[in-house]
């Protein structure tokens, strides 16, 4: 079902997902804090990404707006900001625009602040996808695609054979809207892995440390989780 | 290299971990608090496990000791108690006795005092192994096997194809140490991952409210993490 998707973020996960929803047939939006600051950027990212200006210049058919015009665009939202500004974010999306809708939270709290690697800033006890289910009560959330970078998230072929993408949430509605999401990208059905309600992000977002470890370790940024059962 | 091996623990994992290292020809202790109490309980465990006294029967060949006796009589030393006891536990066994050795350290830091789902007690900016590596500075701890359960931790082969073991310590030697065991329960090479310092088994460590989870939503305790790079 193609959809008015509003992505929180322009960064390298925001485009990368957004790239995707497009290139599917959906129609794009971007969600930012000021328009007009973040349509001008000419720098390069960290990651080596052009200037926002440039890559919005490269993909005309995808919109860039505040986050409240983004979020009251968008039939389906998805949280891609850093986990720091996640809420700061979306409660500028405006509650009344979130409401009812389902929310793919991307995002992971991770704690820079002391350097690398980074802490979480929310865990064991409770968890970023939590907080926003909680802060956002009428909003349908459902954590997933947190626990590998965003070239795996729309393109899980680049990693070989089996690996799975974990999904969280409390409505299963919501799960099947985000599931049918998963496939479209190119997750077999087997390899996506219900985990349960939306507690279950505790698990995933904690997977985020040793994710940062194998890649500082073995320095491969395309790798990815796989449950073997026997 | 056959070794005397002194296990802290006399619960499923030590047992286990005991029976395959006595069966690779290794002289094997389990260590206790009180040889009394733990030789003659006859009540079943928690996993259907045999009373320890009847366990004992059925293995002439392991012997049982205080923690001091069993650190004082181990060349290498494990730490198979819960994570709540271990620092009581090693700390019974004596640091003189635990000085300049190799400890596997298997335990993880799991509070059940809030039911189920178990949180972590130590966890994010810390973890087991780093206090005990930081409160027994002249014992070489190594982290690994914590990350699944005690029948793959001994037999990987029942998971099929490949998956992983972590390996976290700070001393090259004693990993070393550690990989030939691992390699002894039947662990390939390639699939045994040295993350790097004992600070890695932060993220080791932190996959376990994930492997909660997957037990409690799938039902299949026999299962590991398989890391598939692109």
């Amino acid at each position: 079902m193609k959809q008015k998707i509003g992505i929180f973020g322009t960064g390298v996960v925001a485009r990368t997902i957004g790239e995707k929803l497009q290139s599917l047939g959906h129609e794009v939006m971007l969600g930012t804090r000021n328009v007009a600051v973040t349509s001008s950027r000419t720098e390069p990212g960290n990651y080596g990404e052009p200037g926002f200006k440039d890559w919005l210049a490269q993909h005309p058919q995808i919109k860039l707006g505040t986050y409240k015009e983004m979020a009251a665009f968008g039939e389906m939202l998805v949280n891609a900001t850093n986990g720091a500004g996640s809420l700061e974010a979306l409660n500028m999306g405006g509650k009344e625009n979130l409401a009812g809708k389902v929310l793919l939270d991307i995002a992971n709290p991770l704690d820079f602040s002391k350097g690398m690697p980074p802490s979480l800033s929310i865990s064991n006890t409770d968890s970023l996808a939590e907080t926003i289910q909680r802060t956002f009560p009428d909003t349908k959330v459902v954590k997933s695609l947190n626990t590998m970078n965003a070239f795996v998230m729309v393109n899980p072929s680049i990693v070989p054979g089996d690996h799975n993408v974990f999904v969280s949430g409390n409505d299963t509605g919501a799960k099947e809207t985000v599931n049918s999401v998963l496939k479209s990208f190119g997750w077999k059905e087997g390899n996506i892995l219900d985990m349960g309600d939306i507690t279950t992000a505790r698990g995933t977002e904690q997977l985020l440390p040793i994710w940062v470890r194998l890649w500082m370790t073995f320095q491969k940024p395309n790798f990815n989780f796989h449950i073997v059962f026997g």
